[in-house]
Parts: structure tokens; C-alpha cells; sequence
């Protein structure tokens, strides 16, 4: 398994209709991942992904990131026991964003906040103003590991 | 409804556990979004908003983003018809993401090549390689609208 990745093509057919993955990665070095529960779909999260963390992902099986906030590679879980098992990896037309399909191990929380996704809360229009409405989603670990993917 | 948005507090509780959009836009004024259907939770595709992108979204109900390859505003969908109607708008913890829930007007594909999703490549490893393998999914437009999201 590479620890790097052939640069994307000038080609644009080949970038979006090619079998080779050539993430087009940012000016940091990043490219955009989603992160979705494999049993029903709900985003799980957002986050960052560098060719060291992508690599990783793809060699372990198990999703890797890279933290934007600690400046750091980030396996999702070490802590807390919930790591992510990919159960499919895709890549969108122009390959700067990565969707995982993963199962969640240990008490299935995703978000730093204890919850099982980071997007606990829906926008809702009120008055004129954008309030968000907390979804009331169970917290099922303590809120105590430092937040990474800021 | 506001066209700007109040500054994310300093406050970690107040950004994840307040009542108030207070997106937290990069150095570029951007937040990322995600699209699913609000069917099926497929994810369509990831693009990204600045403060007059998701103002729009939140006023007109139908999404907007900006393109950072033409640097505009994008209503998607505008010329082929294929309008994204949200159902349900997310914020994560952090807020710097977005997750929209929509409806797909028009024959339904949302990426630029005419499929339904950006992500038709699946990942897969063969031979130590990092390989994509297209999934079949039908072209249902023809691929001539222009790449906004890149």
C-alpha cells in the first residue's frame, strides 16, 4: 500500500473516469472526509484527511485523519475505544473528497461530545433568525476527549 | 432571515451547545457541506457555503454554495433543472460543517458527469494499488453542465 498517491491527472476524463485514486489534495494537503454509519446511512462526521491518514486508512481498514486543530494524525477512537471499521471507501468525480462507510466499535459515539454523530443539531428558522435545535440524541460516553477535527 | 451570522463564541459550550448558528467559516469564509437524500441517506455530494451561500439556503429553502473554481455563488441545479429542495439542515459540533437533507428535482442527478452522486467510484485495493472501480451507476443527464465544485 502507497504512502503516497500518483498526482492527479490534467486530464479531467481521467480524473473523473479513471481507475486510479488520485486525491486531489488541498493547498494543506487535505482532502474533505465524510464519515457515514453503514447500518442506516446518518452522517457521522466531518473531517480531514492527509495522504499519510488516507494511506493508513486504506492499509488498516480502520479510519484515520489528520487533526487540523492538534496538527496531528488521528486515529478516530484510540482513546476511547471507537475506532471506525470502513466497510466501503469511495472517492467523488474530482477526487478532493472521500466518503467512508464505517461501523462504529465500542458504545458507537462518534462526536467528541459523546454523541453518536456531530450533528446533534438541527437548523430551524425562527422569528427570522437560524436557532439550532438540539435532535436530543443520547450522550453515551463521558464528553472528555479533546476535540480533534476542528 | 440575516445575510451575516453572529461570530462563533470563544465559548467551546456555547459553539456546541448553544442555540445559535454561529458558523465557523475558514480563512476563505467557507464552511463545508455535505448532501444526502433525504430518501435514502445516499451521500450525493461535498461542496462548500460562505455566509451568502447558506443565507440563501436558509431563505429560499433550495441549496446554494459557492463554487470555489468559478469563485460564485452556485444555486445547483440552476440550469439543469435538477434544484436540491432541503428537507433538513445539520450543524455539527463545531459548526463548521453542514449537513443537508434534500430533495432532488429534475431527473435527479446531482453530479456534474449526470449521475445521481459524486461518489460512483468505490475504493478498492487490488495488488497493493489503490484502485477505483466505477459502480455502474446510470448517467442520467448528459454530462455538459459545467464543474462548479472542484
Amino acid at each position: 500500500m502507497p504512502d503516497r498517491f500518483p498526482a492527479p491527472p490534467s486530464d479531467k476524463t481521467l480524473l473523473e473516469a479513471g481507475g486510479t485514486l488520485t486525491p486531489r489534495f488541498d493547498a494543506n494537503g487535505l482532502v474533505t472526509a465524510v464519515v457515514t454509519d453503514a447500518g442506516d446511512g446518518t452522517v457521522l462526521m466531518v473531517a480531514h484527511m492527509n495522504a499519510e491518514a488516507l494511506a493508513l486508512t486504506l492499509k488498516t481498514g480502520i479510519a484515520h485523519f489528520w487533526s487540523r486543530s492538534r496538527a496531528s494524525l488521528w486515529k478516530k477512537g484510540e482513546t476511547s475505544g471507537n475506532v471506525q471499521q470502513v466497510v466501503e471507501m469511495r472517492a467523488d468525480c474530482d477526487q478532493d473528497a472521500i466518503w467512508l462507510s464505517v461501523k462504529v466499535a465500542g458504545d458507537g459515539a462518534t462526536c467528541h461530545t459523546g454523541r453518536r454523530s456531530c450533528f446533534y443539531r438541527i437548523v430551524e428558522i425562527t422569528d427570522g433568525e437560524a436557532g439550532l435545535r438540539d435532535d436530543g440524541s443520547a450522550v453515551l460516553t463521558n464528553a472528555s476527549a479533546p476535540h480533534a477535527h476542528g
